[in-house]
């Protein structure tokens, strides 16, 4: 049998366990062409919450009653198809489920001599290549900027750091409570922000006497608002994700907008689909940087699809320490 | 005697009559190297309801009971100056007062072949040069682009479209009443939308089913978050103004700035003064345009410095039609 997490219905703010409905069904068969994948980790990301939604943004929300869309890792249990063979480590957007049937479109070999399986989801997946193209084509790093990240527990958060600190920034990240806090400055972070307990502008005006050359960010309110205050001559403002606010019914709207204008900088986004192209040049850049110790990857693994629900909704509550993968 | 406009309180909210006091005071005398300007016209801008605010965000705010911030164009009547002869038209931030005292810095000639006097306080000057940079440099207009000017029926608004349809975009303007919009579509704008009566997100999907290439921004406001759902992939957002919200306590702050990841879109702003060194390029650019009827312009006359705080207060209920100059 087949273990699969279905979306049920759509929330009205935040998740909650009846909004996902956990299936035994049948076993898949692979037609010509195909492929029968065994999921071993299933990816738990920020994105989800948008897909959840009705309508379309940068991609279709997820129909109800289907499996919910989730980025997976597994190993190739039957193939007919030319290009796969059985034992092939692979990922893709393969849901939230434990087999998955594919014909190898957007199905990715992972080399696991770059790194073990599960981090194909995590710093050489989806939220690496975010990271990496994120920071270096749309916030353009100079040598001595510096650049400060919201959410910089996260993963994108904590890799994009790690590169800026890499390639010569002075890094500032903000995260919730003193061990998060403490992990950045492990990582190489120049200075920490704990939004829980200290005041966004004052810790801003501290730690960045000369003001943001960058500003990326993954979550939204409040903290866009002391950032954008905070903006250097010609600063770039990239728009990664929202975290506070993707359960919330209205969106908060950064009331300091036009800072972007006395300030000459500009606010734009990073959607990682755009860079498919190039996951290789990063995949391999990345993998090079953890094997000499230049940076570390932190995973957090949650066991079973059934605690889907509770995974997801660590994200927004940020009980999560690390990137957060299910164990199927 | 000299006629002065002081700035006497800062306003919270609306401005008031009182927010200013009329003087009459000491004809002022030019030292060596200096020029007595007797000013004709007053401009009249948006800005100017920012430098009333204390602190500084692109320029100082002005200091209480100094002359109030101000371009103006006159003549100069006594000149110590090797640059200046009597009789020279020029223009410059020489403040709200009948006659100015200066070193001739930032003092500009005008050239009355391109246009007359107060033309160079409008068109030929800097909400010209505002329209023409913002427009060339931030939003870079592609033909076939479709472009949205919110603000449209005022000066750099108005010209932002002319130039746009010269430059071969589709251009869609928003105004407030049917006069305004009429007028508009007499400039030849391809459609308009009368913002006091029209619902903004179902006017900007009938008259851009493909979307929005440029959104040319002054209002802000409710008008921006439209725009901003309804941009096209790889729109520039191009922030000028926020007349809608200068006088509130607290900025509208966009909603759906989310958009401009998922629209692969950008937003910036314009500051008219980065650009100075290309001004004379833009004048003769557009007194060519002016001059072979591509392009039309029209003027708002208020009589008399004392009725300053009147005319300023026009540009937020939308009083005025034309560009807004004080004749001394």
């Amino acid at each position: 049998m087949n273990q699969q997490v279905l979306l049920h219905k759509r929330p009205q703010g935040n998740i909650s366990s009846t909004d996902f409905s956990v299936l035994q069904t049948e076993m898949p068969t692979p037609a010509d062409g195909e492929i029968l994948i065994k999921n071993e980790y299933v990816s738990i990301d920020p994105a989800m919450r948008g897909w959840m939604n009705e309508g379309t943004t940068y991609v279709a929300g997820v129909a109800l009653n289907t499996v919910m869309r989730a980025f997976a890792a597994g190993t190739v249990v039957q193939s007919n198809h030319p290009k796969f063979k059985i034992g092939d480590a692979v990922q893709g957007l393969t849901g939230a489920q434990e087999f998955a049937v594919s014909n190898g479109q957007n199905i990715d070999a992972c080399n696991l001599a770059l790194g073990p399986l599960s981090w194909h989801l995590g710093i050489l997946g989806m939220p690496g290549m975010t990271a990496y193209f994120g920071l270096i084509e749309r916030a353009k790093p100079q040598i001595g900027d510096t650049i400060f990240i919201s959410g910089a527990a996260g993963i994108v958060g904590s890799t994009v750091g790690q590169i800026a600190k890499i390639l010569g920034c002075r890094v500032i990240g903000s995260a919730g409570g003193e061990e998060k806090c403490q992990h950045l400055l492990n990582l190489g972070f120049d200075a920490v922000i704990d939004y829980k307990t200290e005041n966004l502008t004052a810790a801003l005006t501290r730690h960045a006497p000369d003001k943001l050359n960058i500003f990326f960010d993954n979550v939204g309110g409040e903290i866009l608002d002391a950032a954008l205050a905070h903006l250097a001559w010609g600063a770039r403002v990239v728009i990664c994700g929202a975290i506070s606010q993707y359960n919330n019914q209205q969106f908060y709207g950064p009331k300091n907008y036009m800072k972007l204008v006395s300030a000459r900088a500009s606010m734009n986004g990073i959607i990682v689909f755009d860079f498919k192209e190039r996951y290789p040049e990063a995949v391999v850049q990345l993998s090079e940087w953890l094997k000499h110790g230049q940076m570390q990857y932190k995973e957090h693994v949650v066991q079973g699809l059934d605690r889907f629900a509770e995974a997801l909704n660590m994200l927004f509550t940020g009980a999560n320490f690390g990137k957060l993968v299910l164990k199927v």
